[in-house]
């Protein structure tokens, strides 16, 4: 197998016949019941976030390719956290998924290749991390020749998922190309760059584009031919398969009869906390959480295909 | 004293008559060489860093009101190097200094709540954090919140000082306004928000502004005249004192007869590596490091009273 990052992770989406990633987003209040003691508070937390992400782990990886940790819940308690945060990355490669740190970093130049030295090398460096793109092409280099040389991935931001990003994003020139767009034009030149397209025609270096937006998303797979998308927003942050599917490549097929590609859709609170959902009540909550990650799998493949 | 942010933190200035700040960015091949034990690698490279900091801190404590750490060079270490920086944020902080955790963290709302959290509640926590303002208003808001609440502060990233920094962040619209000076505007409305401005008339919502461009500075300082600017780029990244006194307000002054306010400049490398520059050849380098910040605070002081 090749060790290109979007092979790999393009090769494990065949695989499982799904292009889909759950999220581990844990908050402790969120927890289920029988995991979770009120009475136990600070750093002693992570002992049951961390038996809650381990199933959640065991459940979904029959049933998708990837996870993604955001690191922000881990970073709450401190270094115990991080520690966590790590280890769930090998624990989830174990269960031979593709693991997706969170941690949006960003900064110039020398002080991004400390963060490529502490989030993408090391045994327990997940196989893709997300970055900031606002500093420019000298503070990706350090993250995008990393990935080249270690087999690994990152995601820019381009369209944030969020109510607020159209305020920032859509800043437009007179031209009327928006400021996302402009981000996204440098995202493809950076992402072409020698040795970083793999087999498969995709670059190591990807975008993230929410779901939210899927016109948006249309005209940046124009910009962008050669990114895998990682695209959150769908389930909690109202996003439905049809907007997701805005993120695929409509003519890029990885081999004969496969679905659209592309793109990697994230689910993280509609499917983590799906025992706390009314079409879930009164299920045991790994049954519930098995059932969502399904459905969600099931939901984006069929918006994919057809 | 007040406890809002930037009450204290102009306080602080005043009382060393010193607008600047130095950066912890300890990378481990630049140690002095008495500190560094070539054999040591991995994470036991972190206590001679930790012997390293402690030592600056020490010797600038008296030079300057505040230090920024850079988190990037202590997450190189993983948990064992987060440990380490914010026992450093509690060990400045017993030297009386003001200290800002420079994180740069961003993300949509839910997930900014945790950064939060993490990074700026609690005894480690510091007294003010960098944040990347890309995810807009309802990413910023998590960090604002707690700022206000906890008597913390937030710099959020306007223009930084690195040559990409113009590549991205100039992107103009057809009035010709760029889009970080569209940043600017969001970070001024923001930081106006009910119960953010302290008595001495500025927000605890600032901003990063590098001094790599004066110019764009002074535009800057129209544009956002309640925002406390945190000056990166003097010293190694090129800036000279004249350029940062552009990141000045020229008719603010804290109290009659004081220099111009409203800004508080950074250096890292030039100081805490002085040593390794000719001009301090053949000097211990504690007193190189002495002899730096000193030259730093003057430079500033003089080029922002004139």
């Amino acid at each position: 197998m090749s060790d290109h990052f979007a092979d790999r992770l393009l090769a494990a989406i065949d695989e499982k016949d799904s292009p889909v990633c759950v999220g581990l987003d844990p908050v402790f209040e969120r927890l289920p019941d029988e995991l979770r003691d009120d009475d136990v508070v600070g750093v002693e937390q992570t002992g049951m976030i961390n038996l809650f992400c381990m199933e959640v782990i065991r459940i979904v990886a029959p049933i998708v390719p990837a996870v993604k940790i955001q690191s922000a819940y881990f970073e709450a308690y401190g270094s115990v956290g991080v520690d966590l945060y790590f280890e769930l990355v090998e624990f989830a490669r174990d269960f031979g998924l593709i693991v997706i740190g969170d941690v949006k970093r960003s900064d110039i130049g020398s002080t991004a290749e400390a963060y490529a030295d502490g989030h993408m090398l090391g045994i327990s460096a997940p196989d893709a991390i997300t970055v900031n793109g606002y500093f420019g092409a000298d503070g990706l280099k350090p993250f995008v020749d990393t990935a080249a040389d270690a087999g690994k991935g990152v995601f820019v931001l381009v369209r944030t998922s969020n109510p607020s990003a159209a305020t920032i994003q859509d800043f437009a020139d007179a031209s009327g190309k928006k400021f996302y767009e402009h981000i996204a034009e440098q995202v493809a030149e950076i992402g072409s760059g020698e040795g970083l397209i793999g087999g498969s025609g995709y670059s190591c270096v990807g975008a993230v584009v929410g779901a939210t937006y899927p016109d948006e998303a249309r005209r940046l797979r124009e910009i962008m031919p050669q990114q895998i998308f990682l695209v959150p927003g769908y389930g909690a942050q109202g996003a439905s398969a049809n907007d997701c599917a805005a993120a695929f490549k409509p003519d890029g097929t990885v081999r004969p009869g496969s679905p659209k590609s592309g793109a990697i859709v994230n689910a993280s609170r509609s499917v983590i906390y799906a025992f706390n959902r009314d079409e879930y009540a009164g299920m045991d909550w790994k049954k519930a959480v098995e059932k969502a990650a399904q459905k969600f799998a099931d939901d984006i493949r069929r918006a994919v295909i057809k």
